[in-house]
């Protein structure tokens, strides 16, 4: 095996050139989900996915999601595209998802270069949109395949994979295809790798484990059929914008404690294990100053500052819904408004009782207020927090598949957003999935002048092929 | 006198027909201010005004308030027209101001007839834009003057007017121009009636002496130097809504009482006199609760409820500039809020000490949140409180006219928000002003279906004559 990684890792350096011109074909195909005329674009990069995996041998079907109405006009969802390479009934099947859609792109957002055209530049950095998120990961797991194959080396997994259109847009349709495929195209899916977040920090790889939930609330307080002039009410009505205040302002202290009571009860209480992938982190607190344009960080050191964004539940205000919000003056009182406030949730914390807790304190709040005004509550969208075992031996091979290409140990980080399908594919397949990036957290996915190092590119080729080697061998 | 008032009174109800074909002529002008297509009709007003102004034998100037930027065009101002009829140095001189200007309106707003075209219905009620704000005001003076001489009655006083065109629309230009005729055009003038706000209720005249002032403010927290995503950095960091809203819970209470200590210090106590100008006014709960369409007021009787309104000063949250306000859901950290809320000011508040007040409360609250945020308060614009002497022989005189004409004692009122020239005529003339009003508080100034009810345009002429008669011979 030892042998095989060496081969494969020196073919794919000294094929490099021809790694980065594809890469600059599909930066060319401007697959923006978001903006309707560049539709026939995403359906294009999706059939050059097709015809390259039909190239290299691998079975191949599509899936569509159906229509969706964008800039009022009724469009067809671009094709989830199912691949199958190998099977084998003695080796393990790994499920890969990436997508092929990006991020709207303007040469006059402020790009240095033209979005659609790869540049490298002197320090090494593939300049495109697209490049990072999501391109290189997916034609990569394509380039594996092929190094397999010119090198006449056997592959050592059977590949399923996965790659959608619109991961920009929602994921429109993704959920339930996934749902419906659970049993049949997926059905002998061992562990799922999904390659579309980023390294923590610029200096090594990293392997994710978990993710935050969300819960987003939204808090209605109704008082008068319509808005009131205050110079004529102001003093004698009670003004929904002072209870929705008062109610908002009970939510949360400034340092970012939550005061709903029991909030916290169902919070995985910390371990020695789990303090240990803190350790040793590819993290500084100037990263989150430079991150924020700001020194406005709670707490002061690096440990706190990762243990508050990834297993530490917050709360944020967003909002408020009706309510002035323009520049200059306006003397209304707003008869309804709605605050917006979210939770972001971790385990074992369950959606259905944060909720119920949230309810119940702010209505025995706002009881206590003695308003004339009426409210309600609910919770507008919740999505469930994800944490997987990195004992599992899915992490491990991904580990030593690091160790072998970076010659070091992968931080192990959770992220404080959500990813959405992690979870789907969680709970559809009941297998581990691991999140296995290739770029770095610097390379300014959704900005302008995204990128992906030349390095993160060639070697992330390497570390993926590494990773199907190590799965292809753990001891299950 | 007491002749002539019933030998005017007469010869008005008789020309009754005659007044609603002029209201209507001057309803069929859209003078709308805010509309830059309509500037040419608030011209063509202002010229109506000075050719009957002329053809009643008035002397007429008109002032250039100069130019304005609207909808992207430079428009002229439309002209502040000056009249004076009568220069007997033996008789008082009355100021008289109103406006020309109208709101918007479309038959699309949802009126039941033509804007523009004065409909009488069954119940008595003028319907039109402008009918009772405030184009029956205004030409009412015109028709007292005509009555005078189609009787040959001797007129009571030197009557000076100031109408402006602009008023809808900020009277832009205005205070400019009285500040600068105050020693020349106005400086004969003896006392100042504005004929431009609505009875208490439906049932009986008032006469108003009072207006709150108004001192806006906004609240600045200031924290990243861009948006954050609030998976990212939920928890991590001090989110400038946090604070802001916390702040913004400090100042007032739900039923409406002010928290910045201090801020009652100067607020004039109440006087027996001044409670007395409470009994038995045309108001009822049901009254507010109609207007508000609710039952959410704070006080349970009327007086508490009118005091609230009228010499109470009250704060009132506006809402938050920079903060998510969509429908929907977004997962933002906003970087920058500013908070907007207003302080209705009472005698004998001073804006300068109320904005103090306020700067160092919310200063010193913020100071104990311990946050990393910034923040800054500035008053945007503070407009001062008026309040006249009841017992004025202006009041004394508008009184007896209405004891006169609605055989009733006036309601005494004060109103809770701001008419600015109110004060601008106090100020530059530091005469006694009366607001004299001639509609009904339900005749929709602004809304659609607005209305003047018939018997109120044919009193309120009786009226406007009947105070000119009662200046001329009151008791200074």
């Amino acid at each position: 095996m030892a042998d095989n990684h060496e081969k494969i890792a020196t073919y794919i350096r000294q094929n490099e050139k021809y790694y980065i011109q594809r890469l600059a074909e599909v930066v060319a195909i401007p697959s923006v989900s978001g903006e309707a005329a560049r539709r026939p674009d995403v359906f294009r990069m999706g059939e050059w996915l097709v015809n390259e995996l039909k190239r290299l041998g691998a079975s191949v079907e599509t899936r569509a999601p159906g229509k969706q109405t964008l800039e009022g006009k009724e469009l067809d969802l671009p094709p989830v595209v199912l691949g199958t390479y190998g099977t084998d009934a003695k080796k393990k099947t790994v499920l890969v998802y990436g997508h092929y859609d990006v991020q709207p792109a303007f040469k006059s957002d402020g790009w240095n270069t033209d979005p659609w055209t790869l540049v490298e530049d002197s320090q090494g950095r593939l300049l495109g949109r697209g490049s990072t998120d999501d391109k290189a990961p997916v034609i990569s797991w394509l380039w594996v395949i092929e190094a397999h194959q010119k090198l006449g080396i056997d592959f050592p997994v059977n590949l399923k994979m996965c790659f959608e259109g619109m991961e920009e847009s929602g994921s429109e349709g993704l959920d339930e295809i996934i749902y419906a495929e659970a049993d049949k195209y997926f059905k002998d899916v061992d562990c799922v790798c999904i390659s579309d977040n980023y390294w923590l920090g610029v200096e090594k790889p990293c392997l994710t484990y978990g993710l935050r939930g969300i819960s987003y609330f939204n808090l209605t307080v109704s008082g008068p059929g319509k808005d009131l002039h205050s110079g004529v009410f102001g003093g004698t009505v009670h003004e929904p914008m002072t209870d929705l205040i008062t109610l908002m302002s009970k939510l949360v202290t400034v340092d970012g404690k939550i005061l709903v009571p029991g909030v916290y009860d169902d919070v995985a209480p910390r371990t020695e294990a789990e303090d240990k992938l803190y350790q040793n982190l590819a993290f500084k607190l100037d990263d989150i100053h430079s991150a924020t344009e700001s020194k406005t960080t709670i707490f002061d050191t690096e440990k706190e500052v990762l243990m508050a964004r990834w297993r530490n539940p917050s709360l944020s205000l967003h909002g408020i819904e009706g309510a002035f919000y323009s520049p200059g003056a306006k003397t209304v009182i707003p008869a309804k408004v709605i605050g917006k406030f979210s939770i972001r949730t971790v385990p074992n914390q369950e959606p259905a009782k944060i909720t119920e807790l949230v309810r119940k304190y702010i209505e025995s709040e706002f009881a206590k207020l003695k308003s004339k005004n009426t409210i309600s509550v609910d919770c507008g969208h919740a999505g469930k927090w994800w944490v997987a075992d990195v004992n599992h031996w899915n992490y491990v091979a991904a580990s030593k598949a690091v160790q072998k290409v970076f010659k070091a140990s992968p931080d192990f980080t959770r992220e404080g957003g959500s990813i959405p399908v992690t979870l789907t594919f969680q709970e559809a397949l009941k297998k581990s999935v691991l999140l296995l990036p290739m770029g770095k957290s610097d390379d300014g996915a959704h900005s302008i002048n995204e990128k992906i190092d030349k390095r993160n590119y060639i070697e992330g080729i390497n570390l993926l092929s590494s990773y199907l080697h190590e799965v292809g061998v753990v001891q299950v």
